[in-house]
């Protein structure tokens, strides 16, 4: 607990002054760091080497162990992703609005930075590099927490770091990565109300929901994806094959791939056979429900359970509806409010669900793969918040503001 | 449990219904509840005194009995609060952002309601039907846990709205009046996330920390305001004794008014006996630093947590400190983020009290009791929010809404 208090206290401090530098001077550190990052590769490939060794000795994954490595393309996409960030607007000192009242207060709202973020991350050394660039750009200060396997790889990236920060007088608090990685450090940072403004955890699916049933600082929910691709009576029938295949099999273990596939049953007959033709081709499961393996008799039987699942694999549930107002209750109940696509033709269709599903992105006739901070053009992504508190769907660099008012006042007093 | 899952499932419900109600239909029903409240004034203050009585016999002071109190002029008062939310614009359907993208999607983010609102509140009766005029307004389901003491009283006003609800065809979860009001219905409404988008807490600062520190259901933290009134070196008399009356005396119970003040050193001699005198005329008691006592003997020593109180009371801390800067460290480390306020005719420490002082509401020459939303111009207001996510300051109508993208494809899928 000492080592996060510390750290929260050098966090805070550096939150106060980090929200007056300027954007030059910000985009400059980001600059240089990405500059330092490319200079120090063998470094921090060394770090990343013992890490990997560790791991293989401890017994870890081939999953795992490729989210863990670093090589130099991969550092060149860090110290890019730095330059890119440097490249974007600066959202902090934006005034949102500005009014004039009766008694004659000028009031108005300036975007600001958040002031100190968490991060409680796992195997990917590259989020260290992203989520400081991110941070920074926002004048927020930030504490990592990533995962113990990880831990030689992130230190030799925070340092590299922090003497290019400790060169241009940023504050020592500016970027700090924790030190203990036994589960308790964890724990303690989900209690850090006093120095967190807000915890916003980065991983898989056990980690989000542990961050949101423990957490007493508030958390930004980022990432499980059960989204949705309903087919309409009125669909087009080349539209439908090519955005189903494109969402399942284009990137199947993201949480913007689709997972459930819905269709309507005046058209389940005639298109279906396509779709399930194709998926086969792909080498993707169909777990089907009663009237998708009348069509398709190579599906799978599906239990209730396929539903509200997240496979991130090579796998879709698919059942037939009896109705667009079918298929939106179903989304609603078992989806997960990221991502969900209806392919038609029908201008009314297309409103009521855009009106009526209840999710951060709904689409007509586009693949829910596009749900992504860069394909909105945002420029950056911290995450894709699935909550409706704060942000919903990519969060870019304003979602790491908040705002405050500003009021001129010449004395005026309540009555 | 049951009886909050079931309320959860309805009020679920209601929420997908109530997103696609008309504004004209939501203020019908706005205007309809507000007329039915007068007519059934009898009803709810025979309700109202049932639960007086009950208060008394189990002993209830006299500040809870006041909020406690249902008359004539406090029903008109919810009336007329109805009506006026009646006439405020709805946010609900607002496109925020819309935008071609170099491959023709086009995305857009538009207002939509959160969902399902839970507020745990205490004994004030009144909060029933704001609340219902906010959520309804912004087409948010409901749920709402007050106190034990108020039930009679909440269940009466949520049964003439219900009425009116039913009357109109809105679903039967678009207002519930949770009926459990022992401690545990708090504590499973604080776990209720399958069904709750938000929790808001309005009461006293036990409340709100207890939710806050339990919640697992995303919190908006309201209330708490330790505000600060720093007069600066180049303060104008007049203004600095004006406003300081006013922000500590006007209504002294309420979060903005002011707990601190803090003078610079240079003119502490000068000003700080006019401000002492006139504190001290509207019976105010100062607790004093040993700079202070010095200039005004009738101070009552200072200990180090007055710095960190919310005395709601007619008491203030004051403190003599040697410059602008310190007056910002002070604010920023003792302060809880609500309030606070410079009196200077001197630009640049005006601006640099605006950009450092890391609060909701930060005031140049003006009282810390216009931190409200009916002084901001939103009409109506949820609470004043201190946390910094999604909300900081008053919260009005737009306050209880998230977004959602749109994305209108022609076929789209992702290289």
């Amino acid at each position: 607990m000492e080592e996060l208090i510390h750290k929260g206290q050098l966090a805070r401090e550096a939150g106060y002054l980090l929200s007056g530098f300027s954007t030059n001077k910000k985009n400059e550190a980001l600059n240089r760091v990405a500059e330092s990052l490319e200079s120090n590769q063998k470094f921090i490939m060394e770090s990343n080497g013992k890490d990997m060794q560790n791991g293989e000795k401890s017994g870890l994954k081939g999953a795992i162990l490729d989210r863990l490595m670093l090589n130099e393309k991969r550092i060149i996409a860090m110290s890019d992703g730095l330059r890119q960030i440097a490249l974007l607007e600066d959202p902090v000192g934006e005034v949102i609005m500005m009014k004039k009242r009766p008694n004659g207060l000028i009031i108005g709202q300036r975007r600001v930075p958040l002031g100190v973020i968490g991060i409680i991350y796992e195997s990917r050394p590259n989020v260290t590099a992203d989520v400081f660039g991110l941070c920074l750009k926002t004048g927020n200060a930030a504490i990592l927490r990533g995962g113990k396997e990880a831990f030689l790889s992130n230190k030799a990236i925070t340092e590299v770091i922090n003497d290019v920060l400790g060169s241009l007088n940023f504050p020592p608090g500016t970027l700090q990565l924790v030190e203990d990685t036994s589960r308790n450090s964890s724990i303690e940072m989900m209690k850090l109300n006093k120095y967190l403004d807000v915890l916003i955890p980065r991983g898989g699916a056990d980690l989000i929901s542990a961050v949101v049933q423990n957490s007493t600082v508030p958390v930004i929910e980022t990432g499980v994806g059960n989204c949705h691709i309903f087919i309409d009576e009125f669909a087009d029938a080349e539209k439908a094959v090519a955005i189903t295949i494109n969402a399942k099999t284009q990137r199947p273990g993201v949480c913007n791939a689709a997972e459930t596939l819905l269709i309507h049953e005046k058209v389940a007959s005639k298109i279906l056979p396509v779709v399930g033709e194709e998926l086969n081709k792909k080498g993707v499961e169909i777990r089907g429900d009663n009237r998708v393996r009348e069509i398709l008799p190579f599906s799978v039987p599906l239990v209730e359970e396929d539903w509200s699942k997240e496979y991130l694999d090579l796998i879709i549930a698919a059942g037939v509806v009896d109705s667009l107002e079918d298929a939106i209750r179903h989304i609603n109940h078992y989806g997960s409010g990221h991502s969900e696509c209806i392919i038609t033709e029908n201008y009314s269709n297309a409103q009521e669900f855009l009106d009526k599903v209840d999710s951060a992105a709904v689409y007509v006739n586009a693949s829910t793969r596009f749900t992504d901070g860069n394909e909105f053009g945002f420029g950056a992504e911290i995450g894709i918040s699935t909550q409706k508190l704060h942000a919903r769907g990519p969060m870019g660099l304003k979602e790491l503001t908040t705002t405050k008012y500003i009021i001129y006042g010449n004395g005026q007093v309540r009555e």
